[in-house]
């Protein structure tokens, strides 16, 4: 099932069923082991924002072929997140601007020190991030504080896809429409279970929060008003840059 | 004035006036520049909450005498957060657990890239903080996730203390009634003011979101089962742990 939130009156859970329609909160239905019932007429092509509040969002480093130690992570302002559609201005004060196409897990229940065998069941789907960053920063920044939180450097989204398969889910990142890296879930080093109980181990994590499961084969430089894409499975990410 | 969160049946607003009473939103009242306004009656000793609920919970790293860098900062989660009074569990698995006493700045409005001398006009005002961490992960964690993120790391309270004085305010770390540490705000090497305009340059800060602004004279390692209080001020911060 598709699961987004609708900018209506309030923001606003909406389910596709042929057309977006609201839905009960997807969160109470995922604890009852059920998808969410729809609870409202077809809308008329919506404004989607971005499809979850987290409070926490896990950035998975390490994750590649020529890592020199083991998975590790980071903390992303939930500050930082936007919508699909919304222009994000680049730094122009923080050297080089990358692009970094990752899956994202949204996390459907409270999550503590999961096993990587139970990691599926506290998934409430996936959706495409957009991990903007300024690496030239990293030599000053060793904790990803300078180079990951600015304004609009998280755009996520459109939808949540629930019930997804984390071993094979194609993604890749497109600049100016055109295709420049794709890969799929299959390829990561450290899988998309793995990821989630390195994450939940050392810091709990909740309804909507979000990993990114890192991107060891789709991240380029991007400039200045250049539209950057995010395509998960049937999804697409867009960013507008200036 | 002494502002706070109240546990009744929904949490409430409440300000100290010889007892804790309702009050409007804090956050409304300093956009309007003026203290917020009482709303209810006294309280018969209501339970305290943490005073706030950030998004962002900025650390400030290499704030130190011996620094051997700048000024830096990272990322905690907003998930670690509980109030004063609340037993922590230290974590058996990651070497040894330290307590850190700091000085927290309550955000009190949106902060994006103020400068030094406009940095007191985003403070709602001052609280404590306990940022409670396991140093011995840090060889393998770089960016404080596994030594930083456990449930109930971030004590936090037990009041907001508005218009601080930002340069001269003493603080305390004590265990099971020792004092282990004390100082003042004036000694730290990168002042209050300063670590707001670094934090707000590299991430757009917004009401409830807090600053620790450093430990370098003011930690301890703590054992299961002692009680940890940070003194920021009148202020009194309590940890019990097991």
């Amino acid at each position: 099932m598709r699961i987004a939130r609708a900018a209506l009156e309030t923001p606003t859970w909406v389910g596709w069923d042929a057309a977006w329609r609201p839905i009960e909160d997807p969160y109470a239905a995922f604890a009852s082991g059920r998808a969410p019932r729809f609870v409202g007429e077809a809308l008329d092509h919506p404004h989607l924002l971005a499809p979850c509040e987290p409070l926490v969002i896990a950035g998975i480093a390490q994750n590649g072929p020529d890592a020199s130690s083991p998975v590790q992570a980071w903390l992303k302002s939930p500050r930082s997140v936007v919508a699909s559609g919304t222009t994000v201005a680049l730094r122009r004060d923080a050297g080089i601007q990358v692009a970094e196409a990752e899956i994202a897990v949204v996390i459907g229940a409270h999550a503590v020190a999961v096993p990587v065998a139970d990691a599926p069941g506290v998934v409430l789907g996936v959706t495409a991030v957009n991990d903007l960053s300024s690496p030239d920063r990293a030599a000053h920044d060793p904790r990803n504080f300078e180079s990951k939180g600015g304004a609009g450097f998280t755009p996520l989204g459109p939808w949540i896809e629930t019930e997804p398969d984390l071993e094979r889910l194609p993604y890749a990142l497109t600049i100016d429409g055109e295709v420049v890296a794709e890969t799929d879930a299959g390829a990561l080093p450290v899988g998309i279970a793995e990821c989630i109980a390195y994450a939940s181990q050392w810091v709990p994590l909740g309804p909507g929060d979000v990993i990114m499961c890192g991107a060891p084969f789709t991240n380029a430089e991007v400039l200045p008003g250049q539209t950057v894409e995010v395509r998960v499975g049937a999804m697409s990410l867009i960013t507008p840059t200036r």
